[in-house]
């Protein structure tokens, strides 16, 4: 079969991959039937040479059950599935928690696994079949009311928004400030709006994303035109943000977030942060003003079950962001639009 | 001064009462500029006599600060403001847990003082003029962007649809029932839909009621003609609703809140039940469904700060419930065609 | 093999049983080291006839694992682990919310399963040996250091009395009132002074249980002799109990707990109610009250985890409620100690 | 009067100064019966010259009113009282939150107020008598029972240790480690256990407060000689701490609790780092682990409610730190010793 293969730095190619099969009783087997390039996939294709190689890429992915293990129970053939991007074992003292990114047991237990920071890795979903393992755990049914391209985004960037919302416990009558209007700002900013914020102040370089921020009801702010502190303090009467979501990943925007940040805001670094470490001003800023900042891998599995429902009842439309549709065979055409950030590119699905 | 004054069931007047002054260094004189007929003081209107009659009714009101107190910090003659209609001290053991409807400090401190089962009152709000003790507690400034009308019902009836939300702990994805289009479910499905839900149910007998909670965006169910519990099935998967909030006042609605609740479902009871006691199927109910019920006084002073910015920022629109403007003059006009629910009365507003 | 089989009321028979087998993939199968006899135990004892007889009882039990299906991952032959006394799938909507008691999946994937109250059942754990069904969701591995004693009450009751806890949201600093000081009222004290209570009051009928309250540090009232309100009322400055559990099941006692409670409490009944349904005053006590009232199926899944440290660490022991330790064999005069209160008896221990 | 005045690092002396009186209509005057030298009043001594001097110093400071302006509603003349160390006005919209800490009204209405960081200061409590701003809001009463050692502390550092407990979340059953076994970090190690942790890890240089901590019944690790991350593992099976407490002062050790953190861990910085900005790392720390990072000014106001009944029926004894009680006459004496950390000195108590 087919699949988007790592060779190194922009050296992605589609090519023959070994067919999966099923390892584990736990095992799925999917035929992809939609797929996505991710933020995070870029970080391959602009970074440092990873130590292995030959690989397949992509951890978006939805499809068709083709096979199970023995131990599958809540899924048989036929069956029409989202995936989660974080793969856990659902009963391990991280995954009863709730913190499937953190499973101490697929390394264990499955051997290669997803790992994106470069060491060996279970073969990805940019291809035409992918294996899926503890089944019960990763998998979701998409209800028939749902298109693919409806579903596929709850597998990872839609939970991310999400997640951002939550970690910075959006609460209604909210200010909110979200960094970036990316596929992970976008959903950022919807996710804010429903759980109730007041107003959503959306922030960006490009004044054509910010343009449709305006569209979505955010409140907009160019940092090269406009004041964000002032803007901020004009819709707050002089308090400062409830809740920030930083969504770019870069930790001046967290200095940002720590400026226009009232006493007692939570702030959620979404965005995966390329300039290490975070540095946090302590006195003046999380002393004085009694911050949380949070981080964290997301784990979909938690939030799917309330995602399906908002989806399906047409209170959020994942679809919003797709800019690009490709056949899998022009993937790296895809990733080159999406590297350069031509074409007004937001996001590129790809149909196997 | 004019007010509107209890006489016995069916027996207000409007008259001459006094003008009210400052007795503590902590009140606040407002000079009347809205006020409102609420549910509750139709109680006074059906109910059995009171043991005192001769006290000015109402608690949803507003006005012009006229005067306050030398102990009142944060508001000056000219302010307009809104009233909390329940009254707090501020300070007391349950007004710093926030719970301003149990302050243990009003009877000692302010001697008579709101209690809406009989007792020696407070004269309310229902006049040119009234007395508000513990000003800077209990009343809220009014921001400059919004109308008297929009203002109003933060003093009651939107912080107890809010609460209701809040006591539900409707959380995003989730399916919530909402029994009564009256004034307080209207706000109750408003707020529902704030907190997150993916569907708001709403539950009456009226069709006009319910073909405007559909122009709302809810799922509606007329008992008589249709069936809650299959619609709910159906929205859930079978699973049922996630929370249910009672806005009409009736026992045999929390029977049919248990029926239609998922296990782990909440329940907020927010009519004022006018038949004594909730019987509450224990086995198949409480236990067997792990269910949450609760109920409460209404602390306007929790939610006004959130509330504030919503009205602002137009995420809520407390006017559409208004369907009657009178003269303070024409008050028991109002209070008749309330009590008969003729005339498509939803809310009656009073210009004094 | 032997188990204590069900007849009718007050006919249990140890006698012998079909040895249990794997029937599916995430099953295991137990040699049972302890059981113990649940007040649950005693409704079928006292009870009315069920309609169905002939099946093993017993929901708290331990072992060692003598077989596992081809689908557990976490335990294989040799393991010494403790059951949850309710099982879940671990994976659909209601055990994903962490409501494994309201377990969607189980009915449907597992056939006979523990129901209590009266139809087809799972065999239970008074037995030699014993089938757990999703083991790798319902099973817990017992830490070397800790004896078969120790562990044992994990399985349901220690759970059922940290639930109450935490339904009841005991608080550092509150007042607790515990209704019963039977097992479950044992672990709910204890467990209410581990979640921070300033002080705990147990009440009881029977002194020699008060007596033994005192000693854990308890505030004791004995309704007959003593006045629970004003005992409450001195400890609390006249507020009222923070929070209340109710551990007998009467309903007359969660009237008791209202009386007590303060504005905003929070009211968890744990006892299984027999006397349907629960009538709560409203408007003097849920709503003037602003009160909560929970009670639900315990998840012991949920709260292994946090209690097996707990125990370990010493900060629970307990093997402190065990007063019987009888042979297997001898299961019925365990259950005829236990059912007439003879013999101080607080809790029966069996060993195959 | 005599109070501690400021003229310059390592330059206080004690010295006549005016004697406070009413300025505003909220204020009490307190005649000091028992006031502390904290750390913080040690920024001061070792710190740069701060712009302005001749202010009296001392934030933990008790006493009996004096007398009290006529917007005071709860206290008078003759009552014994703590006060809280931050000064709110209990309205704003940061106080309304609970964050006492990040009034927005007191430099506005009470003019000179408490400015740790150099500013204009309102006269400290290391004094005969102190004017408090606000009485209502910030000072409590002190019950009868407790003798004045026992309540000095809840004005500051008794709800700082409570505070790093409830900001990292302490919940039943979790694994805490607390850096430093001064007086903030022994009260930390106190709340943790009393907020249910199975297990407080302890560190600190000093092998004599290391002691003293395992007769407290912490584990303990002085890092020059043994292993944090080994012992952290060894209690959780490798896990890691579920929660962190700061309470030395010192960027490194936030960096070292990120390092013992499981994923999912709250880390609560309640030592005035003094060592600019936190660096903290992202990939490997704040993302991979899930982690959350609070710090915060202490808000004694939220916490001495609860606080109190947990001195009153002995469950916290903050005396345990007193090592040292002098006359105000001796402060100086007072703070040489705590400067040095001689004499095995942990909290100076003087007496006016």
């Amino acid at each position: 079969m087919k699949g988007v293969v790592y060779h190194g730095p922009e050296d992605f190619k589609v090519e023959e991959v070994p067919d999966p099969g099923l390892l584990l009783e736990g095992d799925a087997l999917l035929r992809v039937t939609r797929t996505a390039i991710c933020g995070t996939d870029l970080h391959f294709w602009h970074g440092e040479p990873l130590p292995i190689t030959g690989f397949t890429l992509g951890h978006e992915f939805m499809g068709i059950v083709e096979d199970a293990g023995s131990g599958v129970q809540r899924f048989r053939k036929g069956d029409r599935v989202l995936s989660s991007c974080t793969i856990g074992c659902g009963t391990c003292g991280m995954c009863s928690r709730g913190l499937y990114g953190g499973c101490s047991e697929t390394t264990r237990i499955a051997g290669p696994l997803t790992n994106v920071f470069g060491n060996p890795v279970l073969p990805g979903g940019q291809a035409e079949a992918v294996r899926v393992p503890f089944a019960d755990t990763n998998l979701f049914r998409v209800p028939e009311a749902l298109t693919d391209e409806q579903a596929l985004f709850l597998t990872d960037i839609l939970p991310t928004g999400y997640m951002g919302a939550d970690l910075a416990e959006v609460s209604p009558g909210d200010v909110v400030v979200v960094f970036g209007c990316g596929p992970v700002g976008v959903f950022a900013q919807r996710c804010a709006a429903l759980f109730g914020a007041a107003a959503v102040v959306a922030v960006d370089l490009d004044d054509q994303r910010l343009e449709r921020a305006r569209a979505r009801g955010c409140v907009t702010v160019n940092p090269e035109s406009g004041n964000l502190l002032e803007t901020v303090q004009g819709l707050t009467d002089g308090r400062g943000a409830d809740a920030i979501i930083e969504a770019v990943g870069r930790s001046e925007l967290v200095l940002s977030a720590i400026e226009v940040a009232r006493p007692g805001a939570r702030i959620a670094v979404m965005g995966v942060i390329s300039d290490e470490p975070l540095e946090l001003p302590y006195m003046q800023g999380m002393f004085a003003k009694s911050l949380t900042v949070r981080s964290g891998v997301v784990t979909p599995q938690t939030y799917i079950p309330r995602l399906l429902p908002l989806v399906e009842q047409g209170r959020l439309d994942p679809t919003e962001i797709i800019t690009h549709r490709l056949p899998l065979d022009d993937a790296i055409d895809g990733y080159r639009t999406f590297a350069s950030h031509s074409d007004n590119v937001l996001k590129v699905v790809l149909e196997p």
